[in-house]
């Protein structure tokens, strides 16, 4: 399958390299399908899994409205520009961030899920969404916690937190400097999170050297009172074709 | 839940000093049954979920063999006595883990399940088994990672990488010194873990403080020739109602 990955995306490159970025995507769409004969299928986006459901409790709808509200700002006269925050969307495999994903999640079938999103049941494991702030450099996670998430009783279960802290650290990192590996983690763990609490997840750019983008991350309570963890976090640099064929 | 719990488990503690610890188990079941009329149901095994199953592939059921062999050793006369290795169980719930498990796990119902332990679909996400060497203070664990565990494409996410290491040194530093809470997690991630591969999970002592655990752990390919993962872990003593409870 690595093979067919790498020849898919050299061949996604040459695409890309046809149209210019600055093109809106209805335009690139039209050319595309105009020039190359793709189905209009090529252009649908994925599901977007970080959108709320009917299982999200009132403390995560209330922050999802909250950093929402910053993703847009109304000018005067009525018009809309864009805010402080940016939602970043989520799929169930890594393929559909891709251009053209849900058309190539079909030629390139996998059992494969992202850990985070293979499970089918709304609230069951883990329910978040996630915003990065440009300004500040910050990424945030608002993260409810299923009950299919247990480690001591009634509590989530520390390897649980550490996938929440990798997927908004490791998010976080993506967008500051392309593809990335985690390379480490060091978190302490402070207080245990309530199955079926909501929690935020803020993550911080520390530092870049070279390759290395170390960010330090926090885990509090909803209203940021209480301090379940707090990470130092180190990823890594690489290229898309390492993270596609592995090493 | 939690005060029900408590009440319980006071209930189980009186229970237990009726009978002798050093009592057989079909002893101190028998007795039970007679003098506190309790259901023969109490004292079932709860499904062990560490047990091969079919998704098994030959080098998770190579190295059960080899780590099974040394639970059990044959002595001279055909006779058998206990090895350098224990098989640790491994339950859904972690009621399942008290006397009487499987009956209080139907008194005190709950949708919470194990987060290692959630997935009804064999082989999907973590299939694994424990072992612990009380001789050299070792924890073993043998893991195969699921199509549902992906992180980078085609590779184990860190989160379950994490959850993995949590739970070998968290079985360990149990072993050793009774409930406990991770403390800290310090994760160097060296070498991505392909999906479907079986790796080696080795817990060692470092040194106990007090109340704290301090452990040592590698991932390994099966063989121990490549190393995945290289981790310290801290983990501190904590009362069983605390465990209980929360705080």
């Amino acid at each position: 399958m690595a093979g067919s990955l790498g020849r898919i995306c050299k061949g996604l490159k040459r695409l890309g390299s046809l149209i210019h970025p600055s093109a809106s995507v209805s335009v690139r769409a039209t050319f595309a399908r105009t020039m190359l004969g793709l189905p209009s299928s090529f252009f649908l986006k994925p599901r977007d899994f970080s959108l709320p459901n009917s299982s999200w409790g009132s403390e995560m709808m209330r922050l999802y409205k909250h950093y929402n509200s910053q993703c847009e700002v109304e000018m005067e006269g009525g018009e809309t520009r864009e805010g402080p925050w940016q939602r970043l969307p989520s799929y169930n495999r890594f393929l559909k961030y891709a251009p053209g994903g849900v058309y190539l999640s079909k030629i390139i079938q996998s059992k494969a899920r992202l850990f985070t999103r293979n499970c089918r049941d709304p609230g069951a494991t883990f329910e978040y969404a996630l915003y990065f702030n440009s300004e500040e450099q910050k990424c945030v996670g608002i993260f409810q916690a299923g009950h299919l998430l247990e480690g001591p009783p009634g509590h989530v279960h520390g390897g649980a937190i550490a996938t929440m802290i990798d997927t908004v650290t490791g998010a976080h990192a993506t967008i500051l400097s392309g593809p990335v590996v985690t390379a480490n983690l060091n978190i302490n763990y402070r207080r245990p999170i309530p199955l079926g609490s909501t929690v935020l997840i803020e993550s911080s750019l520390d530092k870049k050297e070279g390759k290395k983008i170390f960010i330090t991350c926090k885990v509090t309570s909803s209203d940021g009172s209480k301090v379940h963890t707090d990470t130092t976090a180190l990823f890594v640099s690489i290229g898309v074709s390492h993270l596609l064929l592995g090493s």
